[in-house]
């Protein structure tokens, strides 16, 4: 039990730069969830940790008290191994939506909990509620009978998974203490671990479309999730992605979901599918079922091209209530009122796709949200987008803008004509995929 | 009126180190006045501030904008020079009690605004709560006719001065931000320069009684509130004294009143006496009453001498509705069941007397608050009480205990007999004045 920690005293020890002890984390987390701690203890204390930083001890402390105000899935009646991805999110990344089937087509169970967008495109859960009639909330029983029947769960995050991570997340949004690395450390593991996996591979992305716009920082941290979860005993690594090009053809929720069909039909878009094969590669060997990341992809090569990834994604949708013709009739997602190309004022090379235009366009458009509260239209976006070293001829199509209103469609024209550069040459080709640590 | 300020924004730009402008520490101070900031993100924005500090035209700013979220009182209609003198606070200082009669009847108006006392023993509010009658809580229109007719009004801090300073303190005492300077500076002087004076002496007090324990950091503050208090237009200057041992031979609400009296019939302790003339000396020199410090001296000597500085006490008993032969017959002050003297175990010289000991023992007997909520014995405290130097023969009475109770009683002895330390030869004498700043 130990001595009660007064909420001043533990602010005033991180304020003078101490380490905090289990007990102290403790008590500030269980403050967060049972409210022993105002909410203005709490504010100051993460404003306390933002500013003077947590030791590797101390975010793992505070992952394991945040994973343990709520639910630890107890997955061991499932005997085949179990991992899940995360990534850091980035514009277009619908990776999950086909990776997850393709490694849970390799033997490998994939529990995965997501989360609703809050940058400025929709998130997993988002792109699956696109699929007519998906249901992302699943009760904790359902989840689990799932993963033991079909080895695979999509689902929402939900308060029975790390609550205390909900309160002290809203908390950091609105008292500019989100961009700290302990703290994104603990919110990012503490769910995603109390998923009972086995192994987590992680997408840490950088650049123009990334939430950690500079390389250094986004390794410091892809080194922080390693070694706190691995301190916490579960075998991670993450997959350090280039961000500045959206993934893919499409932004947007019905028209990502259409697009990682393609992939499980074998034709994604090379970009997308080099970070799809690197992240799947480090989870089949995390978890032990391909020796090295060789083996691994012909596995998932072979997922793909013997129809057993797309047959996974369609018992998915048929235990979660979607329709599964949508796999064979795209057309049965949403459909925007408005479908427009943009044509290329020029011919000449597509030298670069800026993400974050690209982001501001969709969100107009209605595919993302500004604020928490803002609800997302499905069928809208951006799709059939070019890529950057891409030959195109004057009048060519750049995208097709699929909108709801006429407003939106020309505002969405002038963000995309602003967030596409033409020039005269193919431009150098930066790695898309970078270290890979842990 | 300028820009939206949200809180967020405000908040990353101090936790980044940056200088807040006007319009931002504006928003801030009226957020913590009328609700527009919820609680969370006002400490948030204090913990960043008390770690990334607050430039000296930031902390100008904030004491501005604090002291205007009430009334700033307009004591233009009042000729003679109005002065104030502010303490930081030590044990046994009641030098208040008497030095703002003696410097109203050096014909220095003194519109003296009070707090309770926060730390182990009451504050000069407490003290005059201790008088039969007194009435520390007039309005604003009682206070400004009483400083026209008798030069002087001693009153309890209203939320009608510097709101915004109540709802901040209180935070601040909650999620460990407190001893920051500029915090600390604009809490002080946002109050004080409400109160319409022109000059204002502070009592900045280092050592093992005081807030602030070591002399460098006391003269920080020291510095911090001249400067700020004259950039805002107003002269003031700091006497830094040393509070290791308790200032006089009382500690006590109503024990101290007597000793005030005592100070001002011209029999005051050498220590209590000093920094009351020292104080009182710049009070007259920095409002032009007085050419230097010398001829200040004269005028307050001349003031107990003559009595003046007795009758104009009594006028502010009498004005306060105060029972007034408490002046002449002490005995009408608050008495303590018990009164017990302590005896010397030894004869020598006292060597130390410890003036955290002695609040300790005074906060057991009930003269303080632990708590802001615990109410106060006006009668219970030390009186009697030796000074170090003091030769004493054993079995003497090293002071006098005033119990309500015979636990208290014992408990408090006990704490006197810690605090107070013999020897054998008389103790190197400590400068109880240091330097004078601003």
């Amino acid at each position: 039990m130990g001595a009660v920690q007064f909420p001043q005293h533990v602010i005033a020890r991180k304020r003078d730069g101490g380490e905090l002890d289990r007990e102290e984390i403790d008590a500030f987390v269980r403050g967060a969830s049972d409210g022993s701690w105002a909410d203005y203890q709490l504010s100051a204390l993460l404003m306390a940790i933002f500013l003077r930083g947590m030791s590797p001890r101390e975010t793992a402390a505070l992952t394991d008290a945040m994973m343990r105000s709520g639910i630890v899935a107890d997955l061991s009646s499932i005997r085949a191994p179990k991992a899940d991805k995360h990534s850091t999110g980035g514009v277009g990344d619908k990776v999950s939506l086909h990776l997850a089937p393709m490694v849970a087509a390799c033997g490998v169970v994939v529990p995965m909990v997501s989360g609703r967008g809050l940058g400025h495109t929709g998130g997993t859960v988002d792109k699956l509620e696109a699929i007519p009639g998906f249901r992302t909330g699943l009760s904790f029983a359902e989840y689990r009978a799932q993963l033991g029947r079909i080895g695979l769960s999509l689902i929402r995050q939900t308060d029975e998974f790390a609550p205390a991570d909900r309160k002290l997340y809203a908390l950091r949004d609105v008292t500019a203490t989100v961009e700290c690395i302990p703290l994104i450390c603990a919110s990012i593991l503490s769910k995603k671990l109390a998923e009972g996996i086995d192994a987590l591979v992680l997408d840490v992305k950088y650049g123009r479309g990334a939430f950690m716009k500079e390389k250094a920082r986004a390794r410091e941290l892809a080194v922080a999730l390693t070694s706190v979860a691995g301190a916490m005993g579960k075998p991670a690594r993450a997959v350090m992605t280039a961000m500045d090009e959206p993934l893919g053809h499409a932004v947007g929720n019905a028209l990502e979901v259409a697009e990682s069909i393609e992939c499980l039909r074998g034709s994604g878009a090379r970009d997308l599918m080099e970070v799809t094969f690197a992240l799947g590669e480090q989870m089949l060997v995390l978890t032990g079922t391909s020796r090295d990341a060789g083996a691994a992809r012909i596995l998932l090569e072979r997922s793909l091209s013997s129809g057993a990834a797309l047959a996974k994604f369609r018992e998915l949708l048929e235990a979660q209530g979607g329709d599964p013709r949508v796999v064979d009739e795209p057309g049965r997602l949403p459909q925007a009122g408005l479908r427009r190309p943009l044509p290329s004022p020029r011919s000449g090379f597509v030298a670069r796709v800026d993400a974050m235009g690209v982001a501001l366009a969709a969100l107009r458009l209605g595919a993302g949200r500004a604020k928490a509260a803002d609800s997302i239209d499905p069928a809208v976006g951006i799709g059939n987008l070019v890529k950057s070293g891409d030959r195109v001829e004057s009048g060519e199509a750049l995208c097709l803008i699929h909108a709801s209103g006429e407003r939106a469609m020309e505002d969405a024209a002038d963000l995309m004509r602003g967030a596409i550069e033409l020039g005269d040459a193919p431009p150098a080709r930066p790695a898309l995929i970078g270290e890979i640590i842990g």
